[in-house]
């Protein structure tokens, strides 16, 4: 038998209704936020994330699918959204819009090749924004605010942001020497890829997993004590802003993330969520206002997040929050015999384009199966199409919560299924309504 | 400059609407006709498309992305969506369900290496069906509704579906041979391609592009003489569910589709559509009874369609049928200084979560400039944020259509957006009311 491949998941049931509900909150709040929705495609030229994401990134040296077309070129997976969308944006010279910046969002697939654990996949979903072409710290707080209002709608608690600058390109120079000159005498302490990094991106020793929570780390140079003066202005800003937007947040100084094309302001969202403990980390971003001009744009300062959708589902789940619920069905036709097929499906159609959901069954079952049928898919109503109500054009319809029955002529069944829809006198959508 | 990938394309601006328009659409159409949600990973098992699709087929052999994962598996981008959901049926093991038939929709990219041309691009969006478990003619009436429904519901004229069967196993065996005995004496005739498929699939070779219009084709033996009495039976039953349906068709028995896996039903929909002339096919499908079994599932009938959505949206064009139009914005909101931007994002961030849609300036324009750029997006308000606004909160707003400006407490900010942002006198909007 052939399975997927390892590390990738099917969506379907309970997690489709969850993907859909989450990327239509989604949608919903970036229509509110004047954002317009990209999508670029699923693989690009490798060398794209060679020079973005960087050649010197876990990412790009260990996790990409690579792979040659049928004519010679070499090809990778996207491992991330924001190297497309900025190869897009130049690409399709979006810099000469006259409606800048642009704002724009995207939800879809991402691929890393890396070892299958708990809550990581190798074709994983994310969501983002990208905004191109405004310098604002306002939109640095603006950005911020997305993804905290998102945990918010969707109902996640303890919502809280860490924020650290990385300083415009000078100060991120003078930092780098600072750490390298730090670094230097320690370096038989280090792990072998802190040895690499000193060489090609000193800030990621200090965002280490294996040399983390040493003395050697703590005791580092903080990245504060380099900002130039406008560095310092953009990140008290962004303070500023966060504060009028009511969003907690507290200063990281070790928050580097992990890609190198970061500058200024950069954060990560978390949520209290149980069982999560203190990986609660939901999503990150951050300012990359030298991006543009490395892929060979014109300068363009820029703005963004990412969030991953499974760790976002699974905090959900954790937390017993109810997205995505089963849709109670309105209408099950029951036909009596292949004769009467003809004439439930012709009903059938007229009823679903007049907005009702229907399901016929196609399975010959017997009528008690059928009425269980009904029941589990929480049918409102039940219709049953036999010679009778063919010839007389009078139909049989059973109230599914009331288990009252009526006969309805084909002329008025629309209006009656109108008008009896919503008042429902049962006790259980008596007890809804209360709540 | 890194370019996108030969063959694909960005989404964004109108087309980002469109595209977006079509799945709801799409999506809510589904939610009537009780189907659920399916996405299966952009990857999977090369060998389960030369197990599906076929070996023998032009798609597998000449137009597939292969590529070896960093474990060394052969891995193939889906050029299809059916496979996939195919396996995921059996892999997640959907047969054991007690809600039979699975009715299922996808939305997705699909990867084929094609010549690039007008239309045809290398990642391509398919939208598809499949049915699982029901081998009622019934079903195979339903999916063709689908997409008959959907061109309607999107303005499109002129809707009619071609048909034809391929009968079952024993037909499909018996009908094989006698193409074979015609087309024995004749191979010196055909083109190279179908001295393949006389041995590999010879109902293909009614289906060739360049041996297609000679009398040699238009004499051969007729799929329709060779159904056994059940195939004949399940046929029948389609066309008078179709009748029943009000569905335009037409029997076409030289209609065998690209693919190994139909049996019985296949069909194409075309809608009448200036400037595609006779090639106005949008949509195919068929049904597959033997496919779960060979995939090594259980014996499982199944039939579904799949549709190119870039064609689809082609037609709309070419049609001017208007779809995924632009919203108009809510509120354009101008600080008049850094001083004033706190203040301009904390009201927007409460504006947005009230429902409204909002876009602050973020670029320092001039106040002239402000108002083009809110004319450009059709705001429906404009409010500026100064001192004197911040201070006394007492906002400035102006109404962008008839260009009364109102001075509003922030208090009662929201009742005024609720109260005037339906009842408009402007003689615009008395003309859209009129249409």
């Amino acid at each position: 038998m052939i399975q997927k491949p390892k590390g990738t998941y099917d969506v379907y049931g309970e997690m489709g209704r969850k993907l859909r509900y989450v990327e239509q909150v989604f949608s919903a709040l970036m229509d509110r936020y004047d954002y317009e929705y990209v999508a670029t495609p699923l693989f690009e030229q490798s060398n794209l994330f060679h020079r973005s994401v960087g050649d010197s990134s876990d990412i790009v040296r260990k996790e990409t699918y690579d792979f040659k077309d049928r004519g010679d070129r070499m090809m990778t997976l996207r491992p991330e959204g924001t190297a497309g969308v900025v190869r897009s944006y130049i690409e399709n010279k979006m810099y000469g819009d006259i409606d800048l910046p642009k704002k724009l969002w995207y939800f879809g697939s991402m691929f890393r090749y890396e070892r299958p654990q708990a809550g990581r996949y190798r074709e994983f979903r994310q969501l983002g924004v990208e905004v191109l072409g405004s310098p604002d710290p306002m939109m640095d707080a603006e950005i911020i605010s997305i993804p905290v209002n998102l945990f918010r709608l969707l109902g996640l608690e303890g919502v809280k942001v860490r924020i650290n600058s990385l300083g415009d390109q000078e100060s991120r120079n003078a930092y780098r020497e600072a750490l390298k000159d730090y670094f230097r005498p320690h370096l038989g302490e280090l792990c072998h890829d802190c040895n690499e990094r000193f060489e090609t991106n000193p800030l990621r020793i200090l965002d280490c997993k294996v040399d983390g929570n040493t003395e050697l780390m703590k005791n580092a140079p903080k990245m504060e004590d380099y900002l130039n003066e406008e560095s310092k202005k953009h990140f008290e800003k962004v303070k500023e802003y966060l504060d009028a937007l009511n969003i907690v947040y507290e200063v990281n100084p070790n928050l580097v993330r992990g890609l190198d094309y970061y500058t200024h302001t950069v954060f990560e969202v978390e949520a209290s969520v149980e069982g999560f403990g203190s990986q609660n980390v939901l999503c990150g971003g951050g300012r990359y206002d030298l991006l543009v001009e490395t892929l060979d744009g014109p300068h363009t300062p820029a703005v963004g997040f990412a969030l991953g959708i499974e760790r976002l589902l699974t905090a959900l789940d954790y937390e017993e929050l109810q997205v995505g619920e089963e849709k109670e069905l309105d209408i099950y036709v029951i036909p009596l015999s292949d004769e009467d097929k003809g004439y439930a499906i012709g009903l059938s159609q007229a009823l679903r384009l007049s907005g009702f959901s229907v399901d016929v069954d196609s399975l010959n079952r017997s009528m008690k199966s059928n009425f269980k049928q009904a029941d589990r898919k929480h049918s409102r109503f039940v219709m049953i199409i036999g010679e009778s109500e063919r010839e007389n054009n009078l139909l049989t319809i059973k109230d599914n919560h009331t288990k009252q029955e009526y006969k309805v002529t084909i002329d008025e069944i629309i209006d009656f299924l109108d008008e009896h829809m919503d008042s429902c006198d049962c006790d259980d959508c008596h007890d809804r309504e209360g709540e």
